[in-house]
Parts: structure tokens; C-alpha cells; sequence
């Protein structure tokens, strides 16, 4: 990457090629997305259907019962704009049963096993329908691992992995991506009033531009300092950096 | 890989060490694992134990209904002879609730989909447990591709994948695996009366003297078929891996 402010034009040209080709490579004419409503996944639809086509597009909604009924609002709005196929599967009773039989819990192991279960969805769609299962997860959520392995961040194609959150949004921009998806905050949905933001702890803005000092720059702590930024928030970020490599990786198999 | 007959009593040392140095490297001294009765879980679990001790091995069974009575029975004499912790949670109201709302389907559907849930609900007790996921995926499966992604392939560290079905049945005799596991048809109980070699239609000894002459000695097919192999058995065979090597690949993410 060159530059932290992209050209949308440009990189949506960009994405438009790589989603046909890849696609086309692994020999599918169709993909499959999760439409949750949010930012990311509504602009890798915008991109789907630059590039293969609307009738190449299956979008599905799995909701958590009637958790984010704004969000299901949403999704079914961008679907109706962009005129896609869609399918609809509430994850409630299948997340019901299984917590059914777990004495304690806790939101961040029932938000990774919904995030599972969509992700079985998605591949059982796929199956269906003949088509590859394409991946939402941005540039800044892939390098702080925030997200579920076997989960949200499963996909055969993901085409907006480069992209750092800030950079999305102008690409959402850019797309002409409605502005009551652009506004609200970006949040995971996993339980109510959840948002990235505040479970982070920071502003996707200043993470951004930390990262991209911190890993496409490669500026070491006292270049980052003196560009401004706070010790303890180069340090915390920085942590879950490297705390989080491993969720991006294959797993170790032993050599005979 | 040197010859294709192993020397089980190295194997066995080499794989304990390879457990131990990489649970610790990864920052952990615990590990779950699917037990299903099955060969190749009962394997890991003999190495596991002997590896990092029979209180950091949490055994998971993960039935569906009374499908496999037999599987369930023996994945229990396995947990009891090892005297390892067990959690068993029955996977058949998640399915159901699901396949209640899907019109049609299939076996293989239905089987991913087991294997999906079972791979979540491992995910769910590493998280509880505060343990590592150790996979069981043999080396055969993996080239053949015969295993669900993001399922039964999804592990934090695989201690097996090296080594052919042959090969892990040899090391499980020297382990001391009992007979009733050694001598049973290898199944991955995912609908009543499957078996591997049935659903790939070849016998796995077959197969993996074909594979490792394939790819661990790179014979071409002139050379493979003067070695005995049969032209339409090496195309088989030959496909199936190049059609599934998907599987073991990270997804593509579009660089900017």
C-alpha cells in the first residue's frame, strides 16, 4: 500500500478485477455473502455485483431473533437497492439449544458461537448453491484479530481484507453506499448496544493511522511517538497485534 | 518423509515432543479434543496424554441422537482407560433446528454441517477450558481432501497430518490402542453405515502407497504405472488432490 488516503475509483476498478478473476479461477461463477447490514459487507455486495453481476450474488440474513432488528432493516434495504437474491435463516434456535445445555457462559463465547454458526450457514449455502463463500473482514479487524476464527473471518475470497476500515468507508463513499450505512456506528451485533469502537477502545481513525505507521511504514516506537502518538496506545495496539498472528495462520502439523 | 513403513516407537517420541514444545510455544498447557471413537482421535489422545499429562487432555464427544451407539461407547472406554476428563453435549437439537428449515437436502449437507457444529462447540470448550483445538485430520484425508473446512480440518495444532492411515494404524498398535478401534472399518459416522473407503472407493492401503509414491517420491505416471498402479486408479486419484488442495489454503485477500 502507498498511501493511507486511497483513490476509490481506483481501488474499486481494482476490487472489480480481482473478484471476477479470482472467482472464475477457482472455477464458480457465484459467491455467497453474509449481509449483515454493516459497512463491510455491504460494500463487498456493491463490489459483487460490479463484477459478477446481481443475479451472481446470494446475500443472507442471520439474524439473532429480533436482537438487531435495525440491522436485518438494513440488510434487506441494500439487497432490494442492488436487487439480489437473498435468504433468510434466524440462528435463534440452533444458539438457543446449545446454550440450553451449558451451565455459564458469557457474551464473548456466545458471540463466537453465533459467528460460527453463520459462518456453517454460509458454507452450507454455497453448497447449494454452487457458489464460493466471500469474506467481509477488513484490513484493521484482520490485524487486531478481532474476529472469530472458523467464524466471521472464514471465506475462500476476501476482497476487502487490504482495505483499513477508514479506507472503507471512503470506498463506501464512493460506491454510493447509502448514508444510514455509512453513519452508524460499525458493531459486531453479537449482543445488544455492542460496538467495535468501545470494545476496542479506541477510534477506528487513529487505529488506522497507528496501524499503518506501525506495519505499512514500519516505523519503530520512537518514530511513532514522534508522529504523535501515545505510548500506551502504541503498546496496547501493538499487543493485540501479536497476541492475535495466529488466528491468520494454518495450523502447525507435525513433520515426519 | 523417508519410507513409507515407519518406525512407530520414533514417530511416537518425535509427535510427544512436537505436542509439548508446541502447546507451550503457543502460550498453553491444555488441549481439547473430538473424540469419536474413531482411530485418529484415539491416537491423538494416546500422544496428548503421554505428552502433556492426562489433567491437560479434555476429551469432547460430540453425538448426534443414538446415530453411532458403538462410536460413543468407545470413545468413552477410550476417555476411561486414559482416566481423562470428558464432556459430552449431544448435537442433535442444533441440527435439527436447522434442518427444519432447510426444504431439501443431502447427506453430504447434513454432514457438513455435523462437522461444522462439532468444530464449534470444540472452539467453545478451548475457550472455557483456556485450551488449545488438536486436530486429527491424517495426511491421507488431507491430500485427498476428504474432510469438512472449517470442520473436522479446523485445529490449532494437528500432530497427525503427516502421516498416512497405514502409517497411524501401525503406530496406534506400538501405542496400544485396543483391537475393538484397531479392526473396525474407518468412518467418519456421519449418516448410518458410512465408511471411508466405501464413499472413496478405494481401500486406504491402496491409496496410500499410491500417494506416497505420487507425491512423496514424485513418480510420474509412466513410472507409477510400471509400479504397479493402475492408469484410471492414479487419475482417480490424481484429481480428487488437485480439486480439494483448496482446502488446505489460507482464503485469497485482494492486496491494495
Amino acid at each position: 500500500m502507498k498511501g493511507f488516503d486511497i483513490n476509490p475509483g481506483l481501488v474499486a476498478g481494482k476490487l472489480k478485477g480481482f473478484i471476477s478473476a479470482d472467482v472464475s479461477a477457482k472455477g464458480f461463477s457465484k459467491v455467497v455473502l453474509g449481509l449483515s447490514g454493516g459497512l463491510d459487507s455491504t460494500v463487498v455486495a456493491y463490489l459483487s455485483v460490479s463484477a459478477l453481476g446481481r443475479e451472481n450474488l446470494i446475500g443472507v440474513m442471520m439474524p439473532y431473533g429480533n436482537l438487531s432488528p435495525e440491522a436485518l432493516d438494513h440488510a434487506g434495504k441494500i439487497a432490494g437497492r442492488l436487487r439480489i437474491k437473498t435468504e433468510i435463516i434466524d440462528i435463534k434456535p440452533m444458539i438457543d439449544a446449545y446454550f440450553e445445555k451449558i451451565s455459564a457462559s458469557c457474551d464473548l463465547r456466545r458471540g463466537n458461537k453465533m459467528a460460527r454458526e453463520r459462518m456453517s450457514i454460509l458454507y452450507d449455502f454455497s453448497q447449494k448453491h454452487n457458489a464460493l463463500v466471500i469474506g467481509t473482514s477488513n484490513r484493521t479487524e484482520i490485524l487486531l484479530g478481532y474476529g472469530t476464527v472458523h467464524g466471521d473471518c472464514a471465506c475462500a475470497i476476501n476482497p476487502v481484507g487490504g482495505l483499513y476500515k477508514t479506507q472503507l468507508r471512503k470506498l463506501a463513499r464512493y460506491l454510493g453506499v447509502p448514508s444510514y450505512i455509512l453513519k452508524k456506528p460499525p458493531s459486531a451485533d453479537l449482543w445488544q448496544g455492542q460496538t467495535d469502537e468501545n470494545e476496542i477502545g479506541y477510534a477506528y481513525g487513529d487505529i488506522d493511522r497507528l496501524l499503518f505507521s506501525m506495519i505499512d511504514r514500519k516505523m519503530n516506537d520512537r518514530k511513532l511517538v514522534t508522529e504523535g502518538f501515545d505510548k500506551i496506545f502504541i503498546e496496547d495496539i501493538k499487543n493485540r497485534v501479536r497476541r492475535n498472528k495466529f488466528k491468520s495462520r494454518l495450523p502447525l502439523v507435525a513433520k515426519i
